[in-house]
């Protein structure tokens, strides 16, 4: 956009790929949970499936099918789905499986984020918004050691993003208008989301999100007002 | 306490009076808005009477008297009230009311918070929970240079502390037991909230925080887990 400023107030940043790098540190605990536990488990395999499950089940909230259920909850189910299907159910009891839905409150952040986020909340009110549970994410964010002006979860709307209602909230809750904030995210349908709840939107193109073998969204497929390759990018853009 | 970090993981910060100075603030601001305008007017004066219609005003929220109301809104009834009542309602026209409303926006933390929080930080989840609204709340931690690692508001339980729900609101949200949580505040309403909530309380005194005629809560007032005269004082304690 000519005026990438503009009248922008808030970014909303997503959080799973966009700000952390979810399948690296849920591959590399899972494979350490399973070692300790004597089991033949591909981290990154289960990582990818777990992580193809979530949309899905989040739909059936979204959509009234079933009511409210956090993240976690429905991490747990898709895992002892998995676990089945991979035919390693035998190999966790009952706290393993919890440990392994906790591997989601400990991921590593890209590493432009931290800097990226300082630089931008210079100018902006930084906010994180994302599908994750509010205590997962405040764990989350507070071990990743990133630092955002407020927390707003899916949670705080009881539906899930792209969910209008989830992005209209997150405008609400800062009294702002919907087309003051920016989200920021490196999945399209979540940028599809903001921009028909009214929102501006920014790509932040993450190639290696879904690991060796899966395809992440790449810029040529969004219509955003920004496209960067890293927060120190958006910074440039944004603030410089 | 004897162990006075025991079974806690999450510390909740009241605001106004126990992290910022909300009547040096306000009086300032209202000074100067009084004297642009060339009305002759009190800014501790207002600021004290103002402060004073807070709790009636939320009570009649949590009692349910009337629907939930932002205290933006409670804030502005007041001002239009008092400045009647000090007898300068032509004085102010409906901009500079509204900038009198958000001079609550914007209030200087006590000397000691940023370095307290920074420090309690490094073992707690600390948080903000606050009577204020959430994009208030944002606003006024952001302006204040103060970090924390997410912010709660009585909004987001459509309710106002001392309402046993805004204390369970937020234990809840942040996936802890209430006995998990320690409230810090200056002021006995609210941490006998807290207590009858189920959380641990801290009393933080805060002598000056109404002004000089008024009187603060003094920690022979209370009957709380820990007792300190400032946030570092209570990193000593729980962090050392």
């Amino acid at each position: 956009m000519t005026d990438p400023a503009g009248s922008v107030q808030v970014l909303a940043f997503d959080i799973f790929g966009t700000t952390v790098d979810w399948r690296t540190g849920v591959a590399e605990q899972v494979a350490e949970i399973a070692a300790e536990r004597g089991v033949a488990l591909d981290g990154g395999a289960l990582a990818d499936a777990w992580r193809e499950r979530n949309l899905p089940s989040m739909a059936r909230v979204r959509t009234g099918e079933r009511p409210w259920t956090v993240l976690d909850t429905l991490h747990r189910e898709s895992l002892d789905e998995l676990l089945e299907l991979f035919g390693v159910a035998d190999g966790f009891d009952e706290p393993s499986r919890r440990r392994l839905v906790r591997t989601w409150h400990r991921l590593p952040a890209w590493e432009d984020a931290a800097e990226g986020l300082r630089r931008l909340r210079r100018r902006y009110t930084v906010v994180a918004l994302s599908n994750g549970g509010f205590a997962l994410l405040v764990r989350l964010i507070r071990a990743a050691g990133l630092d955002f002006d407020a927390v707003l979860s899916a949670e705080n709307a009881r539906t899930y993003k792209p969910d209008p209602r989830v992005y209209r909230m997150a405008a609400e809750l800062l009294d702002v208008a919907p087309g003051e904030v920016l989200m920021v995210a490196a999945h399209r349908w979540d940028l599809d989301g903001a921009r028909s709840a009214g929102l501006r939107t920014a790509f932040v193109e993450r190639p290696a999100e879904k690991g060796p073998q899966g395809v992440a969204d790449r810029a040529a497929d969004t219509v955003s007002d920004v496209t960067v390759t890293s927060f120190v990018d958006l910074a440039e853009v944004l603030v410089a």
